[in-house]
């Protein structure tokens, strides 16, 4: 499986992916679900993937083919709009899983894809497009969203986030979302891809990848543990006969 | 949906479960799926159920006919060890299954079931019992097992419970995970049913049903949720340049 999560803030975005893969207990790889899109000053955008792993990097290689060959009809570095770009993540999946899926086969072709970012005289902006190729955005009411092993995940998201919370907040969320579902589950697992945007920023985005024992991640992974465990000990006690 | 959570630790067993049966949104009931089957001095046992109503309400139903009429076949209260009333339990699944599940329909007749508890001679056990009638027992290593929406309610267990959890503190843990489900899932919903059960006791069971409104439930949540902002406002701070 997969998890992945974006969160879209009045301070900027964040993104968190894990990078296990498995098909089966006995094929379990490591694949890298982030990708970034940029052009300085243009456009600046992060693609998170989940589902049929031949899917997404199939729709993730159109895209920057098409990038890179300044093709107009598939380039999202050329667009008006973060709206355009979501629709053209659309139309690559639903392309190739008609390319490729076999009506006649149990197999699970489909992916789910998140895109967020900021073309520029646009706000940022965060999208989540379906298997089905169509998509929803992000809004103050409900400021994240996940693909994949989701669930674990969501407690955390729920209890912490909301629209104002500082960038650097967002990001422990999101890392502590991603250990919950690893400690839980064991199809997610590390390295993680982490990254993060503030609007109208000029500077190049710069992924962070955090290993399992990377020195941040496990003081935060630690730190929380503990905290939690001290929050529980101080807990009230049910006051029914024991 | 719902959610049931067992826990067998050394200070003896708790049970949980949500109330909230739904069939599509605008079809929403309340349903205990907690019943309690006990014979002083010889036989005490929580049955929690999730999955198909019908299925699970005439399982637990013929469970309680036998029991009122002696039948010796199925009587969980007659029985030489826990095991067999599991298997009593798969037996009973697989009867009503064969008789109402129609292999055409797309419907899913299928239940999950966790018996807990303690036969005169035994020590406490714990079972689930798996939709095909078979079932696997809890153990040191994994003193717990969860039916229904399980995924949300999941990390808190994993980070808190162990065989040697106080009896309060594994309560005060079933509740918080019961809280986190809720929380995400509105399928998951109060009142909640709470039963525990210490080695060798003779007291009757006592089940204690929590509204959403409980007192000690609210004061719980409340002390959870600040303590939790509390811990994440500690959190080392991410040293990259943000």
């Amino acid at each position: 499986m997969t998890y992945c999560v974006a969160i879209r803030l009045a301070q900027g975005l964040v993104f968190a992916s894990d990078t296990r893969t498995n098909a089966g207990v006995d094929h379990v790889a490591t694949f890298r679900k982030m990708r970034v899109f940029e052009k300085p000053g243009q456009a600046r955008m992060v693609l998170l993937s989940s589902g049929n792993l031949a899917t997404s990097q199939s729709v993730a290689s159109l895209l920057e083919l098409s990038c890179r060959h300044h093709e107009p009809a598939r380039n999202l570095l050329q667009v008006a709009s973060l709206y355009d770009a979501a629709a053209m993540v659309g139309a690559t999946l639903r392309e190739v899983v008609a390319r490729d899926a076999d009506p006649a086969s149990t197999i699970d072709f489909s992916s789910h894809f998140l895109l967020g970012g900021q073309v520029e005289g646009e706000a940022m902006r965060l999208f989540h497009i379906y298997p089905q190729g169509n998509f929803i955005e992000a809004s103050r009411d409900t400021p994240y969203f996940q693909i994949g092993e989701a669930k674990y995940g969501k407690p955390i998201l729920d209890r912490v986030l909301d629209y104002d919370t500082p960038l650097a907040q967002a990001i422990q969320c999101a890392l502590i979302s991603l250990d919950s579902t690893m400690r839980s589950n064991l199809s997610v697992g590390a390295p993680i891809d982490l990254v993060w945007l503030r609007p109208d920023d000029a500077a190049p985005l710069a992924p962070v990848r955090l290993a399992e024992k990377d020195p941040y991640f496990s003081v935060l992974r630690q730190a929380w543990s503990k905290g939690l465990r001290e929050v529980f000990a101080t807990l009230p006690a049910p006051d029914w006969p024991l």
